[in-house]
């Protein structure tokens, strides 16, 4: 058995819950089928086992170094192991066939890649960035940008990065001070950006870097922001490569996932003089005053890649503490008073057996739900125009709480497998706490968890009038009717999902009506959390459902791990409801000095 | 201010709420008056700031070695704090003067000690273990044996460790099997022991092993452990010094407390030999078959200890976070919509404000707790016997909850501080991640989560038929009805104090009632935790009646805390207390094979 992820859940997902294989009745999808998409997973599955995953200790442990010439090394074994991920072409999977990828579904593409991010979030995570930059120029680029950056961005052959934040511009990114000024056809950039992955390393022939930046004379706060390609090697008319003034200031170390390397650039700082002089050189994506809107593009699908990262840690976490628990001898049935009888595995121990159905409940549950995300997409891409832009709403509308929800309580579930492992799991000879220091990031970056929930409840559910929560609601409902006609146990747990779902609409409705934003939103990680809870038991209806004929030990895991979080993790929801539907000001009116 | 405690609660706590000047009156502590319980703290303050907390950043980068001799390299720097720690006398500082000890009341001690445990878990570590085996051994060693061992140990001329856990003896004591072979008047141990902290190193003169074994012939189980004293040197008769045949296997490389060397040890493999052969020589404590009653003395203190430890870890790391907030200025308030307007301190956003009530409630009360549970000690010291005994009954349950709730909240503190801090939190330049490293220890050493569960339900809830948690009940009851005589706020949230006083008696009697003991115990981990978190709300009950009177903005911010505990997090408890209700069976009835 696999302790990346579990392929049997993978292809349950995709082909039982999902059903992937309709998409090929698409014409955009014409050109797949069912052996097409086995094929990709099991390359992943094969590439994430005998290539990536071997190098995740070493990322680990031997972080990136920058050297006195502004340059970092990067053990050679990473290196090797990102070629091969390249060689592969899942860079470019979902692509179409002219930009060289296998124009595979988007959901499809992201189950393979989600192989690469279980076996090492800290080598995958060039990928992504990668990944996400090409898609980002390809919605918004010229077709000469296209060409130029793009391109090899999907051939893997360069990297890229998304250049946002800088000292005093962290959540606030209407407070960015880089700057641009116009040089010809193109720009030049000055100012430093901080927390930058993958800013600077030899992995990859250049790297391109996409920079917020504000053009002389714009206006201040974001609708001040344009986006640049800024190329790390400029291409001279004879072919050659010089370097663009784009430096390396320093290294952030990091608590985990130091594998992926974080730095300080400093932009058109003089060290490189491009062209006889100072300044980074830039070249403006679309219009003046959009970048922020472009950079959404990036960073929305940065966030579901960081909520499926998050799961397939907690699954990574799940599965080796499974695999502990099966193991390891300690201790004897409480009612057996034997001290000479043999010693129990400990997943006989209830104790135990509760922390792995919440990891199993909560990293299953999450990947589900990240797919179910992704497969939106497809749903998008194929759908007739009122249905994508429906879609779209829904999916907007889940961004926030793929990313959180995951960033939370799959952190929660690398916790529990290293208590599963007692001592041994806080320990470096073993893998768990690795996985607990990666995890602990994805609450924090591309947006903190307190920015989710401002986005969930302060902009994503009132979006229009309401209409894409109306959506979430109808789908809930949907999936609820169809247990209770199911029946038995999962017809009384849609009962409970219904009652929350009523209740979650409830204090939707009391928070809506506050009009002071500050009071609306006082407790809106509460709501986060909350809203998020009751997605996920919505989706373990789901999959319950999908396994309701199925009578082994898997469909029967999926009904426990179902049954335990509908039971014992979503009630948790009460009480935060409870303090959201009274508009709870503790918080709100506690004087800075208190403290 | 201070980053390590918060001087002004522990002089509230101690002087305010515990009223320990009146402990003067007492016999016992004639000699001792507000002046000297200052003097200790400030002493304590002044050791942790200058000496200890300087050298925690090297504790955890510069982890111990082991030599290819087996001996053990720490940094110098660690060596020369420990010494000042000596010099200070804070070994001893309970003991009575016979001893060498200044004969300070036991809450006064721990809180001397907890600036040392805040300044640096793993350089307090040493300490608190030569503490806890020199107490053990004044308890049931012969005057002898006290003299020879424990004098040295609070002298801090030698360590001590607690040598119990074995590769296949973790949480199931009973299947020791370090075997002890009478030699004389003393033993020769031969066997292997895990997870030993302290076990070797060149910070003390010698190393006093305390160590589990099993005479041969006894019995197995925990019914067949005695307890043996074994020196890692040996005194000869000319009073040189011989290394016994304990040698160091090798070291565990831990997430956090990198500082405190952890050790596998082998007893009597035959390295070295003492008087001519192989075995390690030890000297029985007490009576054979004992060992694990004695063993518990020291657990007991070790585990308050430990819970200290991650009241305080938390608290320092809401110190560092309250800083943060304070001085980073990042984004505006929602409702100014002025980009040109200066940001704000972020401490001025609601969120961030939650977190940071969340960390203040939970560590200012877990730390009140477990000075509360240290105070109980000196009542028994100084009450008649009924009373003492009551006073042991009541600590007798408190312990497992003085260990494990600041173990798991206040490591979510430590999460939250990171969180507060963004991404400078999650880098090694900043001091929280450290803190949250160090603090994922305390859920599992010393008796994980799941035994302390399983202590609570399964032994202290139901002992003497339930006298000590009448107790308990009556102390609850008792803060209610005086917070209710307080009037206002304080009488309302005395009643949810109270209703869930109600509750969770309501859900003892019912779950005492179940007869098979998996039943009972299958969500024990549930019951802990909510226990803990009225043990927790009637602490805060406490002290916000003792800051009644009080018009600054220290007691109003307890006031504010005890408010934001009561009211947000008191009730997460109700769908705990739902599922033990429900006797939810999920996890027990999992078959083996689902997962």
């Amino acid at each position: 058995m696999s302790l990346i992820l579990s392929r049997a859940d993978i292809d349950f997902l995709l082909f039982d819950w999902l059903d992937i294989d309709r998409l090929s009745s698409e014409p955009l999808y014409a050109h797949l089928d069912h052996g097409t998409y086995a094929a990709v997973i099991d390359l992943a599955e094969r590439l994430a086992t005998d290539v990536v995953a071997p190098v995740n200790k070493l990322a680990d442990q031997r972080e990136p170094e920058m050297m006195p010439d502004g340059s970092v090394v990067i053990p050679k074994e990473i290196g090797d192991a990102l070629e091969q991920v390249r060689r592969s072409g899942l860079f470019a999977a979902a692509q179409p066939s002219e930009l060289g990828g296998m124009q595979l579904p988007f959901v499809v593409e992201k189950a393979a890649f989600a192989w690469i991010q279980a076996a090492s979030p800290a080598v995958s995570g060039y990928v992504l960035l990668t990944m996400a930059a090409a898609n980002l120029l390809i919605e918004h680029g010229t077709p000469k940008q296209v060409e130029t950056y793009a391109v090899p961005l999907l051939a893997g052959e360069n990297f890229g990065t998304m250049c946002l934040s800088e000292p005093q511009a962290g959540s606030s990114l209407g407070d960015v001070r880089t700057k641009a000024i116009a040089d010809g056809d193109a720009y030049r950039l000055f100012g430093n950006k901080m927390w930058i992955s993958g800013g600077e390393h030899a992995l990859s022939g250049s790297i391109t870097h996409l920079v917020l930046a504000r053009i002389e004379g714009a206006p201040p706060g974001v609708k001040g922001l344009s986006l640049f390609i800024v190329p790390r090697d400029l291409e001279q008319d004879d072919g050659s490569l010089v370097r663009n003034d784009v430096s390396l200031a320093g290294l952030n170390h990091k608590m985990g996932q130091r594998g992926t390397v974080n730095t300080l650039l400093n932009f058109g700082e003089g060290r490189y003089l491009p062209g006889g002089s100072a300044g980074a050189v830039g070249y403006l994506i679309g219009a003046e005053g959009d970048g922020l809107r472009y950079m959404f593009t990036m960073m929305n699908e940065a966030r579901i890649g960081v909520g499926t990262s998050a799961a397939v840690i907690g699954y990574t976490g799940y599965l080796h503490a499974l695999e502990y628990a099966r193991s390891r001898p300690q201790g004897r049935a409480l009612r057996d008073r034997d001290p000479d009888a043999p010693q129990i595995p400990i997943i006989g121990h209830s104790d135990v057996r509760s922390m792995l159905l919440t990891q199993k409940s909560f990293v299953e549950g999450a990947l589900a739900f990240n797919l179910y995300c992704a497969s939106l997409v497809d749903r998008i891409r194929c759908a007739d125009k009122a249905e994508a832009r429906a879609t779209g709403l829904l999916l907007d509308l889940l961004t926030p709480i793929a990313k959180s929800w995951p960033s939370k309580f799959c952190l929660e579930a690398n916790s529990l497998a290293i208590q599963v492992h007692g001592g041994y799991g806080y320990t470096r000879d073993y893998d768990v706490e690795q996985f607990y220091r990666d995890n602990r990031l994805n609450p924090i970056h591309e947006g903190t968890h307190g920015i989710q929930a401002i986005d969930l409840l302060g902009r994503k559910v009132s979006m229009e009038n309401g209409a894409a929560f109306a959506l979430l609601r109808d789908q809930i409902a949907g999936t609820a009717a169809r247990a209770v006609i199911c029946g038995g146990a999962l017809a009384e747990l849609a009962q409970i999902v219904d009652g929350f779902l009523a209740e979650v609409e409830e204090v939707t409705r009391v928070l809506l009506a506050i009009g002071d934003s500050e009071e609306r939103l006082a407790n809106a990680s509460l709501y986060l959390d909350a809203v998020g809870h009751l997605v996920i038991a919505w989706i373990w209806l789901e999959l319950m459902i999908a396994s309701e004929a199925g009578a082994d030990a898997f469909h029967d895991g999926k009904r426990t791990a179902g049954r335990f979080f509908i039971r014992r993790e979503l009630p948790k929801i009460a009480p935060l409801l409870a303090t959201l539907r009274t508009v709870d000001r503790t918080a709100l009116d506690a004087s800075l000095e208190c403290f």
